[in-house]
């Protein structure tokens, strides 16, 4: 199987997962326990969250642990505006590109008398920083904005619209589930308050993690319980993942220049080619773009189809978020660049990692074409847009 | 190490983790995704739905995934508390002995316009079921129980208590975090309308728990995004976790009567040989309880250096709830049940799993009166307590 959908989930890392197995069946104590074994855990929840503090570049108490990507956006938006709330404040502003886990829990604010200001996108899905400065009131409570789209891989110029924000005294968060481990981030240089990320991502394991909140940000627990991390989020910590997350994040980082430079070139090779397919669109920036994505629409067929025959032939891509795929609407973000419903139907979004290979890259560049010509070939709408020539 | 803090955390079955080892690093796809990858994902979530759903007596649709047993308490208080005020219904029964996960929620719900009654309970930390049926009122949207306590092993009339809350329509919850895998439960034939349990708690993983709330319940989301778990809860599922805690669930079910009575015979050799101590007070019911839990007190000495101490003699246990080992406030479970402040300080909890052998419970034997020996002759409250005898 060539596996082209990093961006819904990855394979764990060897060294990963050689980092955990300790902590199931040997060093398996819970870290509020006084024994030693508990305090081992203990010991590699203080490590883990040092680690990832360090590559975040930020301290180990500004580092609270989540079960996932979705857990910390919540939480993130959630306590921005308890806190605003506190003042006055009920204004949001976000963007319409966001992932639903953000865009989700806005709506249950609106609900709750916020007033969400959800900026456009450009054509190529990116936000210019004026957009913020205007969008900004005096109620507004928080700015969140993705560092990167999960979808078309657009890279949003996260250190000016942080500046804009720190100027105005407005708490920025980020959900940089997609940028993490692929872009070096560091919160204080680019200005960021909050910050999202989870470890099955950048190799790491499923179900674990990490809010960034920048010191003086009150969060509010969305699970009440014990007094773990800092009282901010109770249940027993998930040390084995959490130890997992933090070396995979520490590989992600140490990688992460020669993995640039690796996935861009597979990416243009497969944009390249691929563009070469008749009526075919690329979407997303060429530049501004996280370095494994690849996103396109092919006029008069189905994602859904192209799908299932590429996985025929052993290729696992997506046509758009993994998190959405059992919907039969088109993506909110094809939608929001300005695509017409009926091509953004027929999207295809190729996500790359390290373990891809040039040898895959090249099947993929044989197999889409072909497959776009069969579905096209069958197609009733495809004999309208060539009659229509 | 002696493991005899299983109550906390327990260690990983072999057979759990070696079913959830191929979802790291070889079927690690998105069970969102339409690709093989992805549907294999898929088809091993819908197994350990079932499986799990098998055990507990109850519909597959009626199990959700949850981070943990916390998550599962707080989802399943919050959404009883959200349908009934909408049929202005915002009275809760609960106990004085639940864990932090539900009486910190409560207490939240408080805040916010609810009434809670906690009921008291007896010396040996039994609620009966009278208590309930006296507490509830037209206004009660839910009664909230636990299956067993987590500190003093104690198990409650639940059948009973569901039978009243049936007929009264009443939604009744369980937190059987401390019960699942030890004790055999059936939803449907005692009368459960929701329960919480814990995968770390019956040797599966960690970060994972089951949240079982009967058809006809609208759960509401503690966390907004995709639409996995039927809407009710977004993020990526957390596969290879799930997966190992149905299989540890399973595991833990086939071998529930037999470790009920290995379990019980070492838990009543331990009460017994240690109630020899002088001034030993055994906590909960002798036979309504866990078969694996053991608390005592001990007066004169301070749980912490008891732990301590027998940690040097390579044994690790716990004063109570591992959740609240940082806090110096004696533990609330031994306050209800009546203990004054200073003799619930001298608390001892020993929990014990299939893996501790009578060798084991020996060197425990061995172990505590010594130190509980040591620990007197170098107390100014001993010396009190024996010169005032």
């Amino acid at each position: 199987m060539i596996y082209a959908d990093n961006a819904a989930t990855t394979k764990m890392s060897q060294v990963a997962m050689q980092s955990m197995m300790q902590y199931f069946d040997e060093n398996y104590g819970n870290p509020s326990s006084l024994h030693t074994l508990g305090q081992r855990a203990s010991e590699a929840l203080v490590k883990a969250r040092e680690k990832i503090a360090k590559y975040l570049g930020c301290n180990a108490n500004e580092i609270t642990f989540t079960s996932g990507g979705s857990e910390a956006d919540n939480q993130a938006i959630i306590s921005a505006a308890i806190m605003g709330e506190k003042q006055g404040k009920k204004h949001i502003i976000s963007t319409k590109i966001e992932h639903h886990a953000v865009l989700h829990t806005l709506k249950k604010l609106e609900k709750n008398g916020f007033e969400i200001t959800l900026l456009d996108v450009d054509k190529k899905g990116v936000i210019k920083p004026k957009q913020v400065s205007e969008a900004i009131r005096d109620d507004t409570a928080l700015v969140t904005i993705m560092y990167a789209n999960n979808e078309i891989g657009t890279l949003q110029p996260i250190e000016e619209i942080g500046r804009i924000c720190r100027d105005k005294g407005i708490i920025f968060h980020t959900d940089a589930v997609a940028a993490a481990g692929y872009i070096k981030i560091n919160v204080k240089e680019q200005n960021i308050d909050m910050l999202s990320m989870s470890a099955h991502k950048f190799h790491g394991p499923k179900g674990v993690g990490v809010l960034y909140s920048r010191k003086g940000i009150n969060l509010t627990s969305l699970i009440e319980g014990g007094a773990q991390e800092r009282n901010k989020r109770a249940g027993t910590e998930n040390i084995p993942a959490i130890v997992a997350m933090a070396t995979a994040f520490e590989e992600a980082y140490q990688k992460a220049d020669i993995n640039k430079i690796y996935l861009s070139k597979l990416r243009d090779k497969l944009i390249s080619e691929l563009s070469k397919i008749p009526r075919s669109i690329v979407n997303g920036d060429s530049i501004k773009r996280l370095p494994g994505n690849v996103n396109m629409c092919f006029e008069g067929i189905e994602g859904e189809s192209l799908l299932l025959l590429l996985n025929e032939k052993g290729i696992a891509a997506s046509s758009g978020s993994a998190c959405t795929s059992g919907s039969l609407d088109p993506s909110h973000v094809l939608l929001a660049i300005g695509l017409p419903h009926e091509i953004a139907y027929g999207s295809l979004r190729l996500t790359l990692s390290e373990y891809n290979t040039d040898e895959e890259i090249d099947e993929i560049i044989k197999a889409v074409p072909a497959v776009v010509k069969y579905l096209r070939n069958i197609s009733p709408v495809w004999e309208q847009i060539e009659g229509g020539k």
